[in-house]
């Protein structure tokens, strides 16, 4: 392998997120490339080897100069070097631990890697980038999202549309409120992907997790590991085995997991709001088209429907971590390769909200079509209140009352409520009705509860909780 | 339907969890059917009934009395009579109110389901039950089984065994270390599965949850949802449509999810280290019988293999709950069927638990056939230290010479620290040894690091963390 | 447990298997649990034995006599005597042998269960009703629902409706051809199914699968073998370990979750035309009500629901098959309580099966408005035919050409032939068009190519592939 | 995107399957590339849109010359032009059917996608790359694998092994036997994935599958869409939407993941036979070296670890085709993404295979450890058939009396055939037994049935069926 060509023409890879989905936006695939790449995985171990000798120093145990000769080494060790030395040595740790090793004195040379096992870098590492990636792409992104949703609640928060149960019209609630049902979703489980995030562990307890090695020098082994990792800004694992316990991992993921079904949901809802005889909101209205009729004739929810792609190829991944909760004893290795697969589920997520957060700050909305569906079946909302307001003021038999005006009502073509008006024995429950509750038979479009206010009030709480900025 | 006799033959069932699980221990079964059978959906959702009805008395909405009507029809009302009036209304909720209404006077009747939606009542009884499950059942029966686990942790942490990676002889570690992992793992998911089932949340807010029905009548329908639920120990969901957001349920799950798949890795431990080879651990030994060379033929570790097998055949069951996160709209039905089957990995875990826990009770410990497996391959224990402690104090190439040393050891039979007395070059490492470092040197079973310690401070901290009694 | 009373209510079960959807058609449960309940395992298993003793006596190893008596004892041993014996001595097939033995002379005594494992019972049983159950249950109500299918394929293959992408009106079908589809997707999946139930295998091959009791008497246990299993119509697994190859199961199974999966298929389609701006099929529409404006207020599509849900439900069990795949030398008995809910996602099939087929055959379609949700875009949809043609006889922009009239046949209100034929440049490629083609633009619900046409094919082909009586 | 740099750092990419899995063996990660990479995509794309016009020149409708021109083109346009031409019209069927078109005459313009929707393009591409791999890499790969295992079978078919079952010793086999089981498993699966494979189908019935456009010319349609297919080696789909039937690709995936659970297992097994304690095999003994006591502190199962972690990692993705059955009337777009992700566990099998192969061909097995193990509980073994015979002679309690002898012999230290012959009450059935049967109670290491001859007759039971060369 040594003198082989590392660069490789992108379309020749294998997985979608390394050739259609790197290209769409290289800049972005850059940037979380920096997390979830093999370079990625690479550089994070360095660190922490390099980290592991500044401690080392700091406690007096080797001089600051080979911490510094270590330091150097780590940043110019590349990942086609160590590659280039597994493929000699057959082993990924040693290899990379040998690239720093051959550019140290020897009198460095001891303490690199000093008591620790592969998988104290390793899972280290690990913990490092997912939580960082967390800390710096995805929950920013999350927050973007969010303020355009929250946007949009706001904006429409009397936008009158049907509600839809079964896809079947109910009752009346307003687009903005429909929105919010997202914001509150969403704003829970990234408070909970940022607590899972910062919950990862790292481990400097050796190959079995007894701190058998470091033990031989150090009566504080515990206090040691939390040193190192403190600098990784890290908290240790409470106990380990060769590994770090999976649970830190697998909530993490769960958490990636039900973000990423909140979206699809959203997307599947926009998905549906585009159907051809629906037609409330589109991608790629401009907002000045708003209402427009001059549409062209085709105009696919290409975007939703991708994110709800997107997540049918990830969310089975959550699968792979169940599984690997199991192994055997102090560890066998049958996570090995399929942990290296995790990052695809997260860079998944993070392809899935760049794609859209700015489709939905590009959502069109059409209030007249909105309207228009409602009234197709506006006579038989009505139905419902009247028939809880005349089971409420004591009328024996309010359900088929009702039923039976909604025919008479459709048969004469006039509205329930001068029928009510003519009838004597329906007239006095129209007299015990409220000015509210007459405005609302009158108007069924008024009939939407606390659907504004609950809206505001979920925007509010979530600006708050979330620390974001007003807009 | 009508006259149709409800009793069955338990045989008849077709799920193992009515038939051959639910025999093992029928007083169990029972216990659990309180919460997970359709006897307690229908017992709930009249709970709830009941309570809406309770408030609105508190509130002076209707009377006392109306109250006491109701209260005392939600008692008396029986599933086979819910079935019965389902099987002529075609809907399940509208039976359930029809078997309230016929036992109350007309003056009582608006008052029962007064503007709640279905989905009001089912929601609101299944949060109910799911946490009242984790309190009565489920976290208790996880309190037991961690108390037994710190039993073991705390009787074997000085216990020598060997650490294993990839099924290979590591380095060693103490069974109790061992089990400590086990202990932490659980003791995690303890509290996050305690904390999703308070997390679970009813709802009040009608057919697409802006609270439209309730809103015709009073100007405070959040307040009045928080009275109905404060009454039933549950809180709100922020907004809803017409179902709770299920995020709730599914981090409840994934909770579930995750105690099983800890306690199946541990079993999974178990099962092996009763493997006729290695044989360290038994699941009949009696105390007394410890360490006894008659055992039977054939012991097969069939308790703990049907842990692993009930987690194989119910972790699936969570691609269930991530799938019926995406339901369109204000809601379609497509989670109606598949929630209804939630309480099948529930029940599953509760029977592993109650399987679980007086195996591990009895668990018998074979610890001179530890100490024989540890022997095994002590030898090459001692070249870890030794290369380490070389490397350390200098040595330029401390592996290849270890490497040497050993192979010469065998040829010679004699042992490492013998043969280094022997060599000039060597001797002098020996003499910069600590005493602690060349007493693990001649003892490799020494070689255990804090296992003992790290044991005793896991254990520590969960009993503290969990409020569990010393024993 | 002796003496424990084995009948309970229904609502205690846990498994909406077992309580809401055995009492929605108890005959039919009745049906289904005969080969997917506990006593049907018993049942089944009591046969295989049976039959092992019948073989014995075809070869004269014992008499006739005995076989009499054996034969009358698996007749008569009950579930609950075989759960009270297994209570005492802890072993499933050991339970069941003795209950027989109990029945029989001392003579007969040893020839029940001759040299068998208690898998070649287990798994030759289970092999045994798993095939049966698809021949006389759910093969047949495949076919049931087939024919339903294709009588609607037939009778619609002429009814006009929008094909639609994306949610978006494409080109137009005719909605017996959308049908047609789905007899196809069927039609395949029915066949492979039968094949897979066909192939399930038996065993009797003992405890490691290399015959070694067996062979102490007969120099030919293979032959012995496919007698016995003959006897049962199973063919013998070509070679086995403690158990019978997992993968004939899996793809059984893999043939299950692919019908549910088309299916569940069919119902999102029939699901989603019922959305109330859509409307073109309607679950309980009488035949003559067809284009009633007399509709309920809200007719939801609730067994449509029912099935997605249920597919929900189980797909994801196949995970556990999967899974099993995996066992341990021999076996490991990881199995073996996992493999007990195989019935689940099989019951969920047939069930929803039984719910669908009266759900298609009472299908009401409402061809007016499927003709009306046509005629939104209709004018779009000429357009692609006008640009194909144009294309074709060598128009160098056609696209562009199209998209311009389109927008100045909106402005202007006219028709886009009416438009061409006042173009010089235009009117020379109407005068080429073929009579057929000109229709087309002037018909656009002509434009449904072979739609038709098609749907007799497919509906044909599978009429006499499956043996279909015409209807 | 214009101008942007193609190339890019392998350890840049962010799936594993594109860094990691790629380096280790780059002529064989070029080879799967052929058919799984984007380039490979977009080539099959490109060899359906050539084969569409070659069949038009056979036809009459479009000259040899056009064909000419569009075959030259296709060999010319490469996926970086292509992903240039799609950044500017954002579809990419579009923009590989541009750039075509700009490479060649205005006369051939017309002829290039003639009719063709996009789907009918990428689907037949996709079944003809998937179809191909399997023809050239996949099943090439299965035949390898199996004819190692087959030689390891026929040479090891008289190697002594101890059959485990639950962990624990249970009866004799033979290691061949053993192996045999895998042969049998692998050779059906191979069968099924090479007729799956054969089954996958392309379609030109354009864009909602009534074949609409190309009715417009043609009076034949599916005779048309049949000779283009045909020329590429396909079949037609029965009948299609916009898409080809999904159950095609499911059964193809499905074999896919069975194949890849039967070698996960054994390398489960090969993974456990490597335990410290159990050193039955190795993954790198050579040959010469089998029963060697030199052996290194710890040989690592690495090779079969990464296959069972691979099969982890690909397994879940079953459940996203499971889930993209599910596609919306003619079509909605939510597979388009997922089913890019499909090459990923095509990739991942073909990788593990070639790991596999080399690492069974020298696989080492060490006879005398298999027969060491063997001997640990070679006492109890006898006791199996020593029961079965006398209760076949007709003992009454053939069960309890050799548990009784067997304790004794423990405690005299004297062999169960010497005790028998001492007692009056045993000594007439030893006089029964055949000279066989008493071969097998002095010598049980000859329990072990048929296990070899059936061996045997299954290696050459699959090289007849596979057609495989004798070795």
């Amino acid at each position: 392998m040594i003198g082989w060509d590392h660069d490789k023409n992108t379309f020749d890879n294998i997985s979608p997120l390394d050739h259609r989905y790197s290209v769409n936006d290289p800049e972005f695939y850059e940037t979380i490339s920096g997390y979830l790449s093999e370079s990625a995985v690479l550089n994070y171990q360095l660190k922490v080897e390099e980290i592991l000798v500044k401690v080392l120093a700091q406690r007096g145990i080797c001089s600051k100069a080979v911490y510094k000769e270590v330091q150097q080494a780590c940043e110019e060790v590349l990942p086609e070097e160590i590659y280039d030395e597994e493929a000699r040595t057959r082993h990924n740790i040693r290899a990379l631990v040998n690239c720093i090793r051959r550019r140290i004195s020897d009198e460095a040379k001891p303490f690199v890697h000093w008591t620790a096992t592969s998988y104290d870098i390793v899972d280290t590492a690990n913990s490092l980038r997912y939580k960082k990636f967390v800390e710096d792409v995805l929950y920013p992104l999350l927050v973007e999202l969010q303020q355009e949703l929250i946007k949009i609640a706001r904006r429409e928060k009397n936008t009158l549309q049907i509600g839809r149960t079964h896809g079947q019209h109910a009752e009346p609630v307003t687009f903005g409120f429909a929105v919010a049902e997202y914001v509150d979703r969403l704003g829970h489980q990234m408070l909970k992907l940022k607590k899972a995030a910062s919950e990862l562990r790292g481990k400097l307890s050796g190959a079995v997790g007894a701190y058998n090695a470091v033990s031989l020098f150090l009566d504080d082994p515990e206090v040691f590991e939390k040193e190192v990792l403190n600098e990784l800004g890290l908290k240790p694992a409470p106990i380990s085995t060769q590994i770090v316990e999976p649970e830190f991992m697998l909530d993490y993921m769960h958490s990636i997991n039900a973000c990423f079904g909140i979206i699809a949901n959203f997307s599947d809802d926009m998905r549906h709001l585009q159907r051809s005889e629906i037609n409330e909101v589109g991608e790629y209205f401009a907002e000045e088209q708003v209402g427009s009729s001059t549409m062209p004739h085709k105009r696919n929810p290409i975007n939703y429907e991708n994110i709800k792609s997107m997540w049918k190829a990830f969310m089975p991944q959550m699968f792979t971590l169940y599984m690997d909760q199991i192994s055997e004893h102090q560890r066998d290795l049958t996570n090995s390769a399929s942990s290296r697969f995790f990052p695809c589920a997260v860079a998944g997520l993070a392809l899935s909200l760049k794609r859209l957060i700015p489709v939905c700050s590009r959502l069109g909305i059409d209030r007249e079509q909105m309207k228009k569906n409602f009234e197709l079946n506006s006579q038989f909302i009505i139905a419902e209140p009247l028939y809880i307001l005349l089971a409420s003021m004591g009328h024996p038999d309010a359900h088929e009352e009702v039923r039976r005006l909604t025919l008479e009502a459709q048969e004469s073509e006039s509205d329930l409520l001068t029928l009510m008006k003519r009838k004597d024995n329906l007239r006095k429950y129209l007299e015990g009705l409220s000015d509210e509750q007459e405005q609302i038979l009158k108007n069924p479009e008024k009939y939407t509860g606390i659907a504004s206010k609950k809206t505001e009030q979920v925007c509010e709480l979530w600006q708050k909780k979330l620390g974001l900025k007003s807009l």
